[in-house]
Protein backbone atom coordinates (compact mmCIF):
# COMPACT_ATOMS: atom_id res chain seq x y z
CA UNK A 1 0.00 0.00 0.00
CA UNK A 2 2.98 2.23 -0.69
CA UNK A 3 1.87 5.76 -1.16
CA UNK A 4 -1.89 5.51 0.82
CA UNK A 5 -0.34 6.65 4.04
CA UNK A 6 2.63 9.04 4.92
CA UNK A 7 4.71 9.06 8.35
CA UNK A 8 4.45 12.57 9.73
CA UNK A 9 5.47 13.66 13.07
CA UNK A 10 2.91 14.46 15.73
CA UNK A 11 2.64 16.04 19.12
CA UNK A 12 -0.19 14.11 21.25
CA UNK A 13 -1.49 16.97 23.80
CA UNK A 14 -3.90 15.02 26.58
CA UNK A 15 -5.41 17.14 29.31
CA UNK A 16 -5.97 16.00 32.65
CA UNK A 17 -9.23 14.55 33.49
CA UNK A 18 -11.84 17.60 34.56
CA UNK A 19 -12.23 18.31 38.93
CA UNK A 20 -14.83 15.58 40.08
CA UNK A 21 -15.21 15.25 43.55
CA UNK A 22 -12.54 14.38 45.71
CA UNK A 23 -9.94 14.46 43.01
CA UNK A 24 -10.48 18.15 42.16
CA UNK A 25 -7.74 19.91 44.28
CA UNK A 26 -5.11 17.40 42.53
CA UNK A 27 -6.14 17.75 39.46
CA UNK A 28 -6.99 20.91 38.45
CA UNK A 29 -2.85 21.12 39.19
CA UNK A 30 -1.71 18.71 36.61
CA UNK A 31 -0.46 19.55 33.63
CA UNK A 32 -1.49 18.50 30.08
CA UNK A 33 0.30 15.21 29.17
CA UNK A 34 2.27 15.59 25.79
CA UNK A 35 4.13 13.31 23.74
CA UNK A 36 6.01 13.12 20.78
CA UNK A 37 5.71 10.04 18.17
CA UNK A 38 5.21 9.11 14.58
CA UNK A 39 2.21 9.49 12.84
CA UNK A 40 0.56 7.83 10.05
CA UNK A 41 -1.61 9.82 8.14
CA UNK A 42 -3.97 9.30 4.69
CA UNK A 43 -1.91 10.22 1.53
CA UNK A 44 -3.89 13.51 -0.39
CA UNK A 45 -2.16 13.81 -3.73
CA UNK A 46 -3.60 15.49 -7.08
CA UNK A 47 -4.57 13.18 -9.69
CA UNK A 48 -5.39 14.37 -13.46
CA UNK A 49 -8.03 12.35 -15.82
CA UNK A 50 -7.11 12.84 -19.34
CA UNK A 51 -8.86 11.63 -22.40
CA UNK A 52 -7.55 11.99 -26.07
CA UNK A 53 -4.81 13.69 -24.48
CA UNK A 54 -6.51 16.40 -23.26
CA UNK A 55 -7.24 17.10 -19.58
CA UNK A 56 -10.43 16.17 -18.88
CA UNK A 57 -10.57 17.03 -14.94
CA UNK A 58 -8.32 17.05 -11.80
CA UNK A 59 -9.38 15.51 -8.50
CA UNK A 60 -7.15 15.42 -4.94
CA UNK A 61 -7.00 11.94 -4.28
CA UNK A 62 -5.63 9.03 -1.81
CA UNK A 63 -3.33 7.14 -4.07
CA UNK A 64 -4.13 4.01 -4.74
CA UNK A 65 -6.55 2.13 -7.68
CA UNK A 66 -6.20 4.96 -9.65
CA UNK A 67 -7.02 3.20 -13.11
CA UNK A 68 -10.17 2.42 -11.12
CA UNK A 69 -11.05 5.89 -10.38
CA UNK A 70 -10.47 7.49 -13.65
CA UNK A 71 -12.80 4.47 -15.31
CA UNK A 72 -15.02 4.69 -12.50
CA UNK A 73 -15.51 8.88 -12.99
CA UNK A 74 -16.07 8.25 -16.48
CA UNK A 75 -18.73 5.92 -15.67
CA UNK A 76 -20.49 8.77 -13.07
CA UNK A 77 -20.40 11.27 -16.21
CA UNK A 78 -21.82 9.06 -18.18
CA UNK A 79 -19.23 8.58 -20.97
CA UNK A 80 -18.93 5.15 -20.67
CA UNK A 81 -20.70 2.19 -19.99
CA UNK A 82 -18.81 -0.91 -21.13
CA UNK A 83 -14.93 -2.51 -20.65
CA UNK A 84 -15.18 -2.27 -24.18
CA UNK A 85 -15.83 1.56 -24.35
CA UNK A 86 -12.09 2.01 -22.84
CA UNK A 87 -9.63 1.50 -25.51
CA UNK A 88 -6.57 1.61 -23.37
CA UNK A 89 -5.92 3.12 -19.67
CA UNK A 90 -2.50 3.59 -18.15
CA UNK A 91 -1.39 5.55 -14.94
CA UNK A 92 1.91 7.66 -16.02
CA UNK A 93 4.35 5.51 -14.29
CA UNK A 94 6.34 9.23 -13.57
CA UNK A 95 9.32 8.58 -15.30
CA UNK A 96 7.75 8.10 -18.91
CA UNK A 97 6.20 11.46 -18.95
CA UNK A 98 6.93 13.35 -16.00
CA UNK A 99 4.40 13.77 -13.91
CA UNK A 100 5.54 11.62 -10.47
CA UNK A 101 3.76 12.66 -7.72
CA UNK A 102 5.17 12.51 -4.04
CA UNK A 103 6.88 9.21 -3.62
CA UNK A 104 7.91 8.80 -7.41
CA UNK A 105 4.28 7.00 -8.57
CA UNK A 106 2.19 8.93 -11.18
CA UNK A 107 -0.32 11.39 -11.08
CA UNK A 108 -1.90 11.38 -14.78
CA UNK A 109 -4.39 8.78 -16.11
CA UNK A 110 -4.26 8.53 -19.72
CA UNK A 111 -7.50 7.36 -21.19
CA UNK A 112 -7.78 6.33 -24.84
CA UNK A 113 -11.92 5.91 -25.48
CA UNK A 114 -12.47 2.74 -28.28
CA UNK A 115 -12.85 4.30 -31.84
CA UNK A 116 -16.08 6.61 -32.67
CA UNK A 117 -16.66 7.28 -28.72
CA UNK A 118 -15.35 10.89 -27.58
CA UNK A 119 -16.14 13.14 -24.74
CA UNK A 120 -18.96 15.15 -26.12
CA UNK A 121 -18.42 18.49 -25.69
CA UNK A 122 -21.87 18.71 -23.14
CA UNK A 123 -19.74 16.54 -21.25
CA UNK A 124 -17.10 18.68 -21.24
CA UNK A 125 -18.24 22.05 -20.86
CA UNK A 126 -20.22 19.49 -17.80
CA UNK A 127 -16.71 19.70 -16.12
CA UNK A 128 -15.86 23.49 -17.10
CA UNK A 129 -18.22 24.82 -14.70
CA UNK A 130 -16.15 28.19 -14.33
CA UNK A 131 -15.47 28.89 -18.03
CA UNK A 132 -19.60 28.46 -18.91
CA UNK A 133 -22.22 28.88 -16.71
CA UNK A 134 -23.33 25.44 -15.04
CA UNK A 135 -26.09 27.25 -13.25
CA UNK A 136 -27.73 30.02 -15.39
CA UNK A 137 -31.44 28.62 -15.81
CA UNK A 138 -31.15 25.31 -14.60
CA UNK A 139 -34.34 25.66 -11.92
CA UNK A 140 -35.01 22.04 -11.66
CA UNK A 141 -32.84 19.35 -10.15
CA UNK A 142 -33.88 17.23 -13.04
CA UNK A 143 -31.43 19.39 -15.22
CA UNK A 144 -28.85 19.17 -13.11
CA UNK A 145 -28.50 15.37 -13.67
CA UNK A 146 -26.30 13.83 -15.97
CA UNK A 147 -28.48 11.73 -18.90
CA UNK A 148 -28.79 8.41 -17.34
CA UNK A 149 -27.20 5.56 -18.71
CA UNK A 150 -29.49 2.83 -17.07
CA UNK A 151 -33.32 2.54 -16.17
CA UNK A 152 -33.29 1.57 -12.50
CA UNK A 153 -36.65 1.80 -12.09
CA UNK A 154 -37.68 -1.10 -12.88
CA UNK A 155 -34.67 -2.59 -9.92
CA UNK A 156 -36.81 -5.77 -8.64
CA UNK A 157 -34.10 -5.69 -5.86
CA UNK A 158 -35.23 -7.17 -2.32
CA UNK A 159 -32.97 -6.28 0.56
CA UNK A 160 -33.68 -7.75 3.59
CA UNK A 161 -33.13 -5.04 6.18
CA UNK A 162 -31.12 -7.27 8.40
CA UNK A 163 -28.66 -7.34 5.95
CA UNK A 164 -28.54 -3.81 5.50
CA UNK A 165 -27.90 -2.90 9.41
CA UNK A 166 -25.08 -5.13 8.94
CA UNK A 167 -23.06 -3.32 6.37
CA UNK A 168 -21.20 -0.53 8.19
CA UNK A 169 -20.16 -2.71 10.63
CA UNK A 170 -18.62 -5.27 7.49
CA UNK A 171 -17.49 -2.43 5.23
CA UNK A 172 -15.41 -0.63 8.61
CA UNK A 173 -13.87 -4.27 9.35
CA UNK A 174 -12.63 -4.31 5.45
CA UNK A 175 -11.05 -0.61 5.77
CA UNK A 176 -7.39 -1.55 5.82
CA UNK A 177 -6.43 2.47 5.49
CA UNK A 178 -8.87 3.70 7.83
CA UNK A 179 -7.81 1.68 10.78
CA UNK A 180 -4.23 2.96 10.48
CA UNK A 181 -4.92 6.40 9.94
CA UNK A 182 -8.41 6.78 10.69
CA UNK A 183 -8.83 9.30 8.08
CA UNK A 184 -10.47 7.66 4.91
CA UNK A 185 -13.70 7.59 3.79
CA UNK A 186 -15.12 4.05 2.17
CA UNK A 187 -17.52 3.27 -0.29
CA UNK A 188 -18.82 -0.69 -0.69
CA UNK A 189 -20.24 -2.79 -3.04
CA UNK A 190 -22.86 -5.48 -1.60
CA UNK A 191 -23.91 -8.12 -4.43
CA UNK A 192 -27.47 -9.32 -4.47
CA UNK A 193 -26.86 -12.15 -2.41
CA UNK A 194 -25.41 -9.75 1.06
CA UNK A 195 -21.71 -9.81 0.22
CA UNK A 196 -19.71 -7.64 0.21
CA UNK A 197 -17.92 -7.71 -3.61
CA UNK A 198 -15.47 -4.31 -3.32
CA UNK A 199 -14.43 -2.26 -0.68
CA UNK A 200 -12.42 1.35 -1.66
CA UNK A 201 -11.01 4.33 0.07
CA UNK A 202 -10.20 7.44 -0.53
CA UNK A 203 -9.86 11.32 1.25
CA UNK A 204 -12.44 11.82 -0.43
CA UNK A 205 -16.01 10.20 -0.74
CA UNK A 206 -16.90 10.61 -4.24
CA UNK A 207 -13.26 9.46 -5.38
CA UNK A 208 -14.28 6.61 -3.24
CA UNK A 209 -17.62 5.69 -4.98
CA UNK A 210 -15.25 6.76 -8.04
CA UNK A 211 -13.27 3.30 -7.57
CA UNK A 212 -16.08 0.72 -6.80
CA UNK A 213 -17.88 2.03 -9.79
CA UNK A 214 -14.54 1.71 -11.62
CA UNK A 215 -13.75 -1.29 -10.40
CA UNK A 216 -17.20 -2.77 -11.78
CA UNK A 217 -16.77 -1.49 -15.00
CA UNK A 218 -13.68 -3.22 -15.29
CA UNK A 219 -14.91 -6.35 -14.26
CA UNK A 220 -18.02 -6.36 -17.00
CA UNK A 221 -20.21 -5.89 -13.75
CA UNK A 222 -22.16 -2.86 -14.82
CA UNK A 223 -24.99 -2.20 -14.51
CA UNK A 224 -24.67 -3.20 -10.66
CA UNK A 225 -28.41 -4.66 -11.05
CA UNK A 226 -29.93 -5.73 -7.27
CA UNK A 227 -26.61 -4.52 -5.42
CA UNK A 228 -26.14 -2.14 -2.62
CA UNK A 229 -23.40 1.14 -2.52
CA UNK A 230 -22.69 1.49 0.65
CA UNK A 231 -20.92 4.83 1.76
CA UNK A 232 -19.39 6.06 5.28
CA UNK A 233 -20.16 9.78 5.93
CA UNK A 234 -23.48 11.71 3.99
CA UNK A 235 -25.21 11.09 1.12
CA UNK A 236 -24.98 14.10 -1.64
CA UNK A 237 -26.08 14.82 -4.89
CA UNK A 238 -23.26 13.91 -6.38
CA UNK A 239 -23.26 10.47 -4.86
CA UNK A 240 -27.15 10.32 -5.86
CA UNK A 241 -25.88 10.62 -9.14
CA UNK A 242 -23.01 8.65 -9.25
CA UNK A 243 -25.04 5.50 -7.56
CA UNK A 244 -27.69 5.74 -10.79
CA UNK A 245 -25.17 6.38 -13.62
CA UNK A 246 -23.68 2.56 -12.18
CA UNK A 247 -26.90 0.94 -12.16
CA UNK A 248 -26.62 0.86 -8.31
CA UNK A 249 -30.65 0.24 -7.62
CA UNK A 250 -30.31 1.12 -3.63
CA UNK A 251 -27.68 3.63 -2.07
CA UNK A 252 -26.98 4.18 1.79
CA UNK A 253 -25.03 6.31 4.07
CA UNK A 254 -24.27 5.90 7.37
CA UNK A 255 -25.22 9.65 7.91
CA UNK A 256 -27.60 12.11 6.00
CA UNK A 257 -28.31 13.09 2.95
CA UNK A 258 -29.53 16.18 1.60
CA UNK A 259 -32.43 17.15 -0.20
CA UNK A 260 -31.29 17.59 -3.32
CA UNK A 261 -30.02 13.79 -3.06
CA UNK A 262 -33.57 12.79 -1.67
CA UNK A 263 -35.06 14.78 -4.71
CA UNK A 264 -33.11 13.01 -7.47
CA UNK A 265 -33.32 10.04 -6.25
CA UNK A 266 -36.76 9.94 -6.01
CA UNK A 267 -37.10 11.21 -10.21
CA UNK A 268 -34.19 8.44 -11.07
CA UNK A 269 -36.35 5.44 -8.90
CA UNK A 270 -33.21 4.82 -6.68
CA UNK A 271 -34.32 3.37 -2.91
CA UNK A 272 -31.98 6.42 -0.75
CA UNK A 273 -30.99 4.95 3.19
CA UNK A 274 -30.03 7.68 5.25
CA UNK A 275 -28.64 7.26 8.96
CA UNK A 276 -27.99 3.56 8.79
CA UNK A 277 -26.56 3.00 12.23
CA UNK A 278 -26.91 1.06 15.43
CA UNK A 279 -29.95 -1.44 13.76
CA UNK A 280 -32.03 1.58 12.33
CA UNK A 281 -32.08 3.41 9.00
CA UNK A 282 -34.23 5.86 7.56
CA UNK A 283 -35.73 5.62 4.20
CA UNK A 284 -36.03 8.42 2.19
CA UNK A 285 -37.37 7.05 -1.62
CA UNK A 286 -38.63 3.04 -2.83
CA UNK A 287 -38.67 1.37 0.53
CA UNK A 288 -40.64 -1.17 -1.44
CA UNK A 289 -37.01 -2.47 -1.89
CA UNK A 290 -36.45 -2.92 1.87
CA UNK A 291 -37.69 -6.22 3.20
CA UNK A 292 -39.38 -6.15 6.55
CA UNK A 293 -37.75 -9.46 7.66
CA UNK A 294 -38.18 -11.48 10.10
CA UNK A 295 -34.80 -12.50 11.71
CA UNK A 296 -34.18 -16.21 12.03
CA UNK A 297 -34.49 -18.02 15.71
CA UNK A 298 -30.87 -18.46 17.01
CA UNK B 1 -33.99 30.24 7.89
CA UNK B 2 -36.12 29.92 4.80
CA UNK B 3 -34.17 27.39 2.14
CA UNK B 4 -31.50 26.25 4.90
CA UNK B 5 -33.86 22.46 5.44
CA UNK B 6 -36.49 21.02 3.32
CA UNK B 7 -38.76 18.63 4.65
CA UNK B 8 -39.56 14.78 2.86
CA UNK B 9 -41.19 11.83 3.66
CA UNK B 10 -39.26 9.35 5.71
CA UNK B 11 -39.88 5.79 6.35
CA UNK B 12 -37.97 4.59 9.79
CA UNK B 13 -37.20 1.27 10.31
CA UNK B 14 -35.49 -0.38 13.53
CA UNK B 15 -35.08 -3.91 14.24
CA UNK B 16 -35.62 -5.22 16.85
CA UNK B 17 -32.65 -5.61 19.62
CA UNK B 18 -30.76 -9.42 18.96
CA UNK B 19 -30.93 -11.66 20.82
CA UNK B 20 -29.37 -12.02 23.98
CA UNK B 21 -29.74 -14.51 26.92
CA UNK B 22 -33.77 -15.25 28.10
CA UNK B 23 -35.20 -12.95 25.53
CA UNK B 24 -33.77 -14.76 22.55
CA UNK B 25 -36.33 -16.72 21.63
CA UNK B 26 -38.85 -14.09 21.84
CA UNK B 27 -36.49 -11.05 19.87
CA UNK B 28 -35.89 -12.85 17.22
CA UNK B 29 -39.66 -13.57 16.19
CA UNK B 30 -40.23 -9.33 16.42
CA UNK B 31 -40.72 -7.81 13.18
CA UNK B 32 -39.15 -4.80 12.80
CA UNK B 33 -40.80 -1.14 13.65
CA UNK B 34 -41.78 0.90 11.14
CA UNK B 35 -42.82 4.37 10.89
CA UNK B 36 -43.32 7.18 8.24
CA UNK B 37 -43.32 10.78 9.26
CA UNK B 38 -41.99 13.87 7.87
CA UNK B 39 -38.38 14.67 8.10
CA UNK B 40 -36.41 17.60 7.83
CA UNK B 41 -33.27 17.71 5.54
CA UNK B 42 -29.98 19.35 5.19
CA UNK B 43 -30.82 21.94 1.71
CA UNK B 44 -28.44 21.35 -1.05
CA UNK B 45 -28.73 23.64 -3.94
CA UNK B 46 -26.62 25.11 -6.42
CA UNK B 47 -24.61 28.25 -6.35
CA UNK B 48 -22.98 29.97 -9.11
CA UNK B 49 -20.20 32.99 -8.94
CA UNK B 50 -19.45 35.54 -11.62
CA UNK B 51 -17.05 38.02 -11.41
CA UNK B 52 -17.50 41.03 -13.83
CA UNK B 53 -20.40 39.14 -15.84
CA UNK B 54 -18.38 35.90 -16.26
CA UNK B 55 -18.98 32.33 -14.71
CA UNK B 56 -15.94 31.77 -12.26
CA UNK B 57 -17.26 29.02 -10.24
CA UNK B 58 -19.92 26.66 -9.14
CA UNK B 59 -20.76 24.70 -5.98
CA UNK B 60 -23.41 22.65 -4.66
CA UNK B 61 -23.71 24.45 -1.01
CA UNK B 62 -26.52 25.42 1.70
CA UNK B 63 -28.76 28.22 0.78
CA UNK B 64 -28.20 30.99 3.05
CA UNK B 65 -24.71 33.26 3.84
CA UNK B 66 -24.28 33.50 0.13
CA UNK B 67 -22.64 36.60 -0.16
CA UNK B 68 -20.80 35.37 2.29
CA UNK B 69 -19.61 32.15 0.37
CA UNK B 70 -18.99 34.39 -2.54
CA UNK B 71 -16.50 36.62 -0.78
CA UNK B 72 -14.93 33.94 0.88
CA UNK B 73 -14.17 31.83 -2.02
CA UNK B 74 -12.65 35.07 -3.86
CA UNK B 75 -10.07 35.17 -0.28
CA UNK B 76 -9.46 31.91 -0.08
CA UNK B 77 -8.31 32.00 -4.12
CA UNK B 78 -6.33 35.13 -3.79
CA UNK B 79 -8.01 37.38 -5.33
CA UNK B 80 -9.30 39.93 -2.65
CA UNK B 81 -7.80 40.70 0.41
CA UNK B 82 -10.02 43.62 2.02
CA UNK B 83 -13.64 44.65 1.59
CA UNK B 84 -12.55 47.86 -0.54
CA UNK B 85 -11.48 44.85 -3.46
CA UNK B 86 -15.18 44.17 -3.72
CA UNK B 87 -17.15 47.32 -5.70
CA UNK B 88 -20.21 45.33 -5.64
CA UNK B 89 -21.56 42.12 -4.26
CA UNK B 90 -25.13 40.45 -5.11
CA UNK B 91 -27.69 37.75 -5.33
CA UNK B 92 -30.06 37.47 -8.17
CA UNK B 93 -33.34 37.68 -6.14
CA UNK B 94 -34.49 34.73 -8.94
CA UNK B 95 -36.75 37.79 -10.45
CA UNK B 96 -34.60 40.47 -11.81
CA UNK B 97 -32.17 37.50 -13.56
CA UNK B 98 -34.10 34.65 -13.88
CA UNK B 99 -31.50 32.46 -12.21
CA UNK B 100 -34.15 31.10 -9.12
CA UNK B 101 -33.44 28.10 -7.09
CA UNK B 102 -36.29 25.84 -5.43
CA UNK B 103 -37.56 27.87 -3.32
CA UNK B 104 -37.55 30.92 -5.75
CA UNK B 105 -34.82 32.58 -4.35
CA UNK B 106 -31.46 32.93 -6.51
CA UNK B 107 -28.50 31.14 -7.21
CA UNK B 108 -26.44 33.37 -8.52
CA UNK B 109 -23.91 35.70 -6.97
CA UNK B 110 -22.50 38.84 -8.87
CA UNK B 111 -19.41 40.68 -8.11
CA UNK B 112 -17.53 43.38 -9.76
CA UNK B 113 -14.09 43.74 -8.27
CA UNK B 114 -12.79 47.41 -7.50
CA UNK B 115 -11.16 49.53 -10.74
CA UNK B 116 -8.04 48.19 -11.12
CA UNK B 117 -8.81 44.34 -10.15
CA UNK B 118 -9.61 41.60 -12.03
CA UNK B 119 -9.36 37.60 -11.67
CA UNK B 120 -5.91 37.13 -13.08
CA UNK B 121 -5.79 34.68 -16.10
CA UNK B 122 -3.72 32.15 -14.13
CA UNK B 123 -6.12 32.26 -11.39
CA UNK B 124 -8.88 31.74 -13.87
CA UNK B 125 -6.84 28.22 -15.04
CA UNK B 126 -7.19 27.81 -11.65
CA UNK B 127 -10.16 26.65 -11.20
CA UNK B 128 -10.51 25.04 -14.60
CA UNK B 129 -9.16 22.31 -14.10
CA UNK B 130 -10.93 21.12 -16.76
CA UNK B 131 -9.54 22.86 -19.62
CA UNK B 132 -5.99 23.07 -19.47
CA UNK B 133 -4.60 20.64 -17.10
CA UNK B 134 -3.84 21.58 -13.06
CA UNK B 135 -1.37 19.19 -12.24
CA UNK B 136 0.64 18.63 -15.11
CA UNK B 137 4.39 19.17 -13.95
CA UNK B 138 3.51 20.06 -10.48
CA UNK B 139 5.20 17.57 -8.60
CA UNK B 140 5.72 19.14 -5.32
CA UNK B 141 2.82 20.69 -2.89
CA UNK B 142 4.10 23.92 -3.06
CA UNK B 143 3.46 24.57 -6.12
CA UNK B 144 -0.41 23.79 -6.12
CA UNK B 145 -0.71 26.37 -3.54
CA UNK B 146 -1.94 29.59 -4.07
CA UNK B 147 0.23 32.74 -3.53
CA UNK B 148 -0.16 33.48 0.17
CA UNK B 149 -2.15 37.03 0.36
CA UNK B 150 -0.35 37.06 4.25
CA UNK B 151 2.82 35.57 6.46
CA UNK B 152 1.20 34.22 9.20
CA UNK B 153 4.89 32.45 9.93
CA UNK B 154 5.41 35.44 12.35
CA UNK B 155 1.87 35.51 14.50
CA UNK B 156 2.54 34.78 17.85
CA UNK B 157 -0.56 33.49 19.05
CA UNK B 158 -0.76 31.90 22.15
CA UNK B 159 -3.57 29.32 22.53
CA UNK B 160 -4.28 27.65 25.84
CA UNK B 161 -4.82 23.92 25.05
CA UNK B 162 -7.95 24.15 27.57
CA UNK B 163 -9.83 26.43 25.18
CA UNK B 164 -8.71 24.74 22.16
CA UNK B 165 -10.27 21.08 23.41
CA UNK B 166 -13.68 22.86 24.48
CA UNK B 167 -13.94 24.41 20.92
CA UNK B 168 -15.60 21.51 19.47
CA UNK B 169 -18.45 21.34 22.03
CA UNK B 170 -19.24 25.02 21.83
CA UNK B 171 -19.15 25.02 17.77
CA UNK B 172 -21.62 22.06 18.05
CA UNK B 173 -24.00 24.21 20.64
CA UNK B 174 -24.17 27.02 18.10
CA UNK B 175 -24.83 24.80 15.21
CA UNK B 176 -28.02 25.26 14.45
CA UNK B 177 -29.28 23.88 11.17
CA UNK B 178 -26.90 20.61 12.30
CA UNK B 179 -29.23 20.14 15.37
CA UNK B 180 -32.46 19.90 13.08
CA UNK B 181 -31.20 17.59 10.25
CA UNK B 182 -28.05 16.11 11.46
CA UNK B 183 -26.38 16.91 7.99
CA UNK B 184 -24.41 19.75 8.24
CA UNK B 185 -20.65 20.91 8.51
CA UNK B 186 -19.64 23.78 10.28
CA UNK B 187 -16.74 25.91 10.58
CA UNK B 188 -16.06 28.23 13.58
CA UNK B 189 -14.16 31.55 14.12
CA UNK B 190 -12.41 31.98 17.58
CA UNK B 191 -10.94 35.01 18.41
CA UNK B 192 -7.69 35.58 20.46
CA UNK B 193 -9.50 35.68 23.79
CA UNK B 194 -11.26 32.62 23.20
CA UNK B 195 -14.38 33.63 22.45
CA UNK B 196 -16.55 32.48 19.50
CA UNK B 197 -16.72 35.12 16.57
CA UNK B 198 -18.57 33.55 14.04
CA UNK B 199 -20.14 29.51 12.88
CA UNK B 200 -21.10 28.97 9.51
CA UNK B 201 -23.27 25.75 8.08
CA UNK B 202 -23.07 24.03 5.20
CA UNK B 203 -23.52 20.78 3.30
CA UNK B 204 -19.97 21.05 2.44
CA UNK B 205 -17.08 21.91 4.99
CA UNK B 206 -15.13 24.05 2.03
CA UNK B 207 -18.58 26.52 1.61
CA UNK B 208 -18.81 26.94 5.70
CA UNK B 209 -15.13 27.75 5.63
CA UNK B 210 -15.61 29.99 2.50
CA UNK B 211 -18.87 31.23 4.29
CA UNK B 212 -16.81 32.59 8.11
CA UNK B 213 -13.98 34.12 5.68
CA UNK B 214 -16.45 36.21 3.77
CA UNK B 215 -18.48 37.15 7.04
CA UNK B 216 -14.34 38.03 8.24
CA UNK B 217 -13.72 39.93 4.82
CA UNK B 218 -16.93 41.92 5.11
CA UNK B 219 -15.93 42.73 8.31
CA UNK B 220 -12.81 44.17 7.70
CA UNK B 221 -11.46 41.44 9.88
CA UNK B 222 -8.20 39.99 7.88
CA UNK B 223 -6.00 38.88 8.16
CA UNK B 224 -7.44 36.47 11.42
CA UNK B 225 -4.40 37.04 13.31
CA UNK B 226 -4.30 35.11 16.14
CA UNK B 227 -7.66 33.43 15.43
CA UNK B 228 -8.20 29.79 15.55
CA UNK B 229 -10.07 28.05 12.60
CA UNK B 230 -12.26 25.29 13.93
CA UNK B 231 -13.77 22.79 11.69
CA UNK B 232 -15.89 19.47 12.06
CA UNK B 233 -14.45 16.49 10.24
CA UNK B 234 -11.24 16.35 8.17
CA UNK B 235 -8.93 18.73 7.55
CA UNK B 236 -8.07 18.66 3.68
CA UNK B 237 -4.91 20.30 1.86
CA UNK B 238 -7.92 22.88 0.53
CA UNK B 239 -8.88 23.90 4.04
CA UNK B 240 -5.31 24.85 4.94
CA UNK B 241 -5.15 26.53 1.64
CA UNK B 242 -8.42 28.55 3.04
CA UNK B 243 -6.42 29.02 6.32
CA UNK B 244 -3.61 30.81 5.15
CA UNK B 245 -4.97 32.99 2.48
CA UNK B 246 -7.49 34.03 5.51
CA UNK B 247 -4.53 34.51 7.83
CA UNK B 248 -5.05 32.28 10.30
CA UNK B 249 -2.22 31.02 12.34
CA UNK B 250 -4.08 27.93 13.71
CA UNK B 251 -6.44 25.30 11.94
CA UNK B 252 -7.94 22.49 13.98
CA UNK B 253 -10.03 19.73 13.22
CA UNK B 254 -12.15 17.35 15.19
CA UNK B 255 -11.14 14.57 13.26
CA UNK B 256 -7.82 14.15 10.77
CA UNK B 257 -5.81 15.38 8.15
CA UNK B 258 -4.19 14.68 5.26
CA UNK B 259 -0.45 14.43 4.54
CA UNK B 260 -1.10 17.12 2.29
CA UNK B 261 -2.60 18.97 4.60
CA UNK B 262 0.66 18.29 7.34
CA UNK B 263 2.97 19.04 4.17
CA UNK B 264 1.09 22.40 3.35
CA UNK B 265 0.77 23.51 6.95
CA UNK B 266 4.32 22.66 7.50
CA UNK B 267 5.79 24.71 4.57
CA UNK B 268 3.47 28.09 5.37
CA UNK B 269 3.66 27.90 9.24
CA UNK B 270 0.26 27.24 9.91
CA UNK B 271 -0.49 25.35 13.24
CA UNK B 272 -2.23 22.20 12.30
CA UNK B 273 -4.52 20.42 14.82
CA UNK B 274 -6.31 16.98 14.05
CA UNK B 275 -8.03 14.67 16.18
CA UNK B 276 -9.29 17.90 18.74
CA UNK B 277 -11.82 16.11 20.87
CA UNK B 278 -12.72 14.49 23.86
CA UNK B 279 -10.01 16.31 26.27
CA UNK B 280 -6.93 16.00 23.74
CA UNK B 281 -5.22 16.84 20.77
CA UNK B 282 -2.91 15.65 17.57
CA UNK B 283 -0.94 18.73 16.62
CA UNK B 284 1.17 18.17 13.67
CA UNK B 285 2.80 21.80 12.79
CA UNK B 286 3.81 24.52 14.70
CA UNK B 287 3.15 23.02 17.90
CA UNK B 288 4.95 26.39 19.84
CA UNK B 289 1.34 28.07 19.49
CA UNK B 290 -0.60 25.99 22.05
CA UNK B 291 0.34 26.15 25.39
CA UNK B 292 0.28 23.46 27.88
CA UNK B 293 -1.97 25.77 30.52
CA UNK B 294 -2.41 24.41 33.80
CA UNK B 295 -6.51 24.60 34.72
CA UNK B 296 -7.58 26.73 37.58
CA UNK B 297 -8.65 25.28 40.85
CA UNK B 298 -12.38 24.93 40.68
Amino acid sequence: MSGRTARRRVLRIRLPDPPDGAAAATASLAAPHMSEWSDLLAAEEPLGIRVAGEALTMTMRTPGDDLDLAAGFLVSEGIVRSPGDIATIMLCDGTSCGHAGHDGTGNIVDVELRPGLAVAPAARRNFMTTSACGVCGKASAAELFVEKTWDINEDQAAIPAGWLTSMPQRLRDAQRVFASTGGLHAAGVFGADGELLAVREDVGRHNAVDKVVGWALRQGRLPLRGCVLLVSGRASFELVQKAVLAGFPVLAAVSAPSSLAADLAEEAGLTLIGFLRGGSMNVYTRGDRVMADVPAAS
